[in-house]
């Protein structure tokens, strides 16, 4: 394998066109799109446009004239195209960690409304140790807040089978994991947990737009996802609900089954009705108005995602990280660094993980050089690889500057830097 | 009074020059500032350049070199100052429906936390019953969740004083009525609420960047309020949620004392601690990534507010509101308009709200002819008054047209329409 390999692999990509719908700076290799996805070319206009002429010149008018008040359920039909998900099922609203906490209530409160359930014997919400923590906080709060009637168990990536028993109320899961990439088998454990009578709920933050996701093929309860990762929606970007439609009407008579009711999860908002009546749609998953600036730039991005569509992703996403885990061990294997990523593709996401004694220095090094990827304490070198952006060159010279920046040590004298506070 | 009169009144003005700063399409009288400010001359360039350089450029380097990671706080900052609170005290977040399940939890748990309370005994939360809808269904949502063990109790607005006793755990009011502006006195009804060992919640949507606010001087507790009104942050800006201090101090211990739990509530985010450990400061009122493009926008927005200061604010909405409802009755007053606001400008907000029976056409009709207001059911005219773009001759202009289409039945031919959906 050579340089001009990758040439060759960049020339015959069935998505090397995509690529100019970016704009990326001269200079970078940008494997953090998996933190940050990079931004569309038609980002800038399409939010201009919204901004001038919607906002400005539209005024309130624009919620009917631009059709604002469809927005979060537009974008959200396009995120549903995704993850294996109905038009109705999806909505965006508010972050991740909000929408999590709207979930797991509703999946708890539908657990207890099952009659033959004991709240108390079917207490725990089964987890994963190393989810990203916001999850675990939110559960916890979630937990706090009903009188610890139930218990985060937090067990470790391949203890979650044996987790799952009758006493579990839900199964709380990031389908892929933030830091290694390790890809949970959505349908095994969905279909475990619904024999043990739990709900399954996941967290799609790392999944949507880099790997498929077939939501009610798996037969998923709940699901969240963030917007500003693999579908390029911008720095803190709405994240999206989706619900199944089953619970969806099953809960239309328990008006707060989802408990952060607001006056966009009425069936009516306009209205304004003193007496809360959700929708019986996804949309009482939405709360307070939404953004509508920040809604238009998540469109356009995941535009960009349903561009390329799903299996194409999926296939040059598994060719850039078994390319980026074989150079990097071809040529960097004795420099200290270990694979802490799954090494079968059929097990991982769209992200590649080494350890490193000094990863923090490395990766600053790294940067430098216009390599971009993440620190992960204490030990952990990140790397993401959307499929979109990345080229298969970009991959070899990443992987040479790796090279350089070990052999040489040229990452010593940024080890006193202070640590850089980014997700 | 003429029309020259107002001219002259406009000339006067010295908030004259400030209308320059916003972008209002030609031929519209904008009267609808508190629902949806008008668009600032600087926001389009400065979301550009936030997209374009920090995004696009930047990517993911942008949390540290363009602040992105304090922007929520210095934005939370800048509103402080409108609102009597010290900088420490406020956060740009989420919207306003879930930054009032926050602070409602947060002070249900100060007063569960107090061992002389019994939490049967001190049940109640007060309300007005004509509290903007969703503020109603946020705390009935969070009674709901918590086991009704507490109960919302809707009173008229004159009611208030006399519902609070020593059974009353939370006030949470509006403090302007999102329709007829009608004010509540802060300092004597927190007070009131002190006194008898309650807890005093206020929603600021209809107030920040309108009248004066001091809610430290009130000795206030919490309060929440929206981006997108006469903050002019766009439509669905963030929203900001304050926390006095001594609170603040009092809850360090309680770990989920604000139960929506998430990683930028966490002391150290970029930690990534598995335990959620809150900050001490208002931070732990923050909870996922927030939209840095909306929080850009909403920045600019807030500091056309902070260029004028509050008291010419108040003094001009005080002018245009009281000439507006002067002029509504001398010209229409025969034509079935019923004043439904305060008749005195210290007991109102900035808006004038009018009684019409066929309030929804005439709405129509005013909206046809460039002069947007609202209609709120059943019979409600709505009209807000931004001080820092609304001129004393755009008052004569929009009640000139007031009395054409009053004067010629000029409605008629709209009330077949449908409904608008807009707030």
């Amino acid at each position: 394998m050579t340089r001009d390999d990758c040439i060759a692999l960049d020339a015959r990509d069935p998505l090397r066109q995509h690529r100019a719908v970016f704009t990326l700076p001269q200079g970078v290799i940008y494997l953090d799109g998996n933190s940050l996805g990079a931004l569309p070319r038609a980002t800038s206009a399409h939010v201009r446009d919204v901004i001038e002429h919607q906002w400005g010149e539209g005024l309130i008018r624009s919620w009917n004239s631009a059709a604002w008040i469809d927005l979060a359920r537009r974008v959200g039909a396009k995120i549903a195209r995704l993850i294996g998900a109905l038009p109705d099922e999806v909505v965006c609203a508010d972050s991740t960690s909000v929408n999590l906490f709207k979930v797991l209530a509703t999946a708890l409160r539908l657990q207890s409304s099952r009659p033959q359930v004991s709240v108390l014997e079917r207490r725990f919400i089964v987890t994963e140790k190393t989810n990203f923590p916001t999850d675990l906080y939110v559960a916890e709060g979630l937990i706090d807040l009903l009188g610890h009637k139930h218990e985060l168990k937090r067990v470790d990536f391949d203890e979650i089978h044996a987790a799952i028993d009758d006493r579990t109320a839900v199964v709380m899961l990031t389908h892929v994991n933030f830091r290694t990439g390790a890809m949970h088998d959505m349908h095994a454990i969905t279909r475990l947990a619904h024999d043990a009578g739990a709900l399954a709920v996941w967290d799609l933050s790392h999944s949507a737009g880099a790997v498929p996701v077939a939501l009610n093929d798996a037969d998923a309860d709940f699901a969240i996802g963030c917007g500003y990762k693999y579908l390029n929606g911008g720095p803190g970007a709405p994240a999206f609900v989706f619900a199944a439609t089953r619970h969806l009407r099953a809960l239309t008579g328990d008006a707060y089954a989802q408990p952060l009711a607001g006056w966009l999860g009425h069936r009516a908002p306009f209205d304004f009705d003193h007496r809360y009546q959700p929708a019986s749609s996804i949309d009482r998953f939405a709360v307070g108005t939404p953004s509508i600036v920040a809604l238009s730039a998540l469109e356009v991005g995941v535009d960009t995602v349903l561009a390329a569509g799903p299996d194409a992703l999926r296939s040059k996403s598994i060719a850039l990280t078994d390319l980026f885990v074989r150079l990097v061990e071809q040529r960097c294997g004795d420099q200290g660094l270990h694979l802490a990523s799954p090494r079968s593709s059929a097990h991982r996401g769209s992200q590649i993980c080494f350890t490193h004694v000094d990863a923090y220095a490395v990766m600053q090094a790294l940067i430098q050089r216009g390599v971009i990827g993440d620190f992960r304490a204490p030990d952990l070198l990140r790397f993401g690889f959307a499929p979109l952006y990345v080229s298969y060159v970009d991959i070899w010279d990443a992987v040479d500057t790796l090279h350089q920046v070990l052999a040489h040590a040229e990452w010593r004298p940024a080890a006193s830097q202070v640590r850089a506070r980014v997700t």
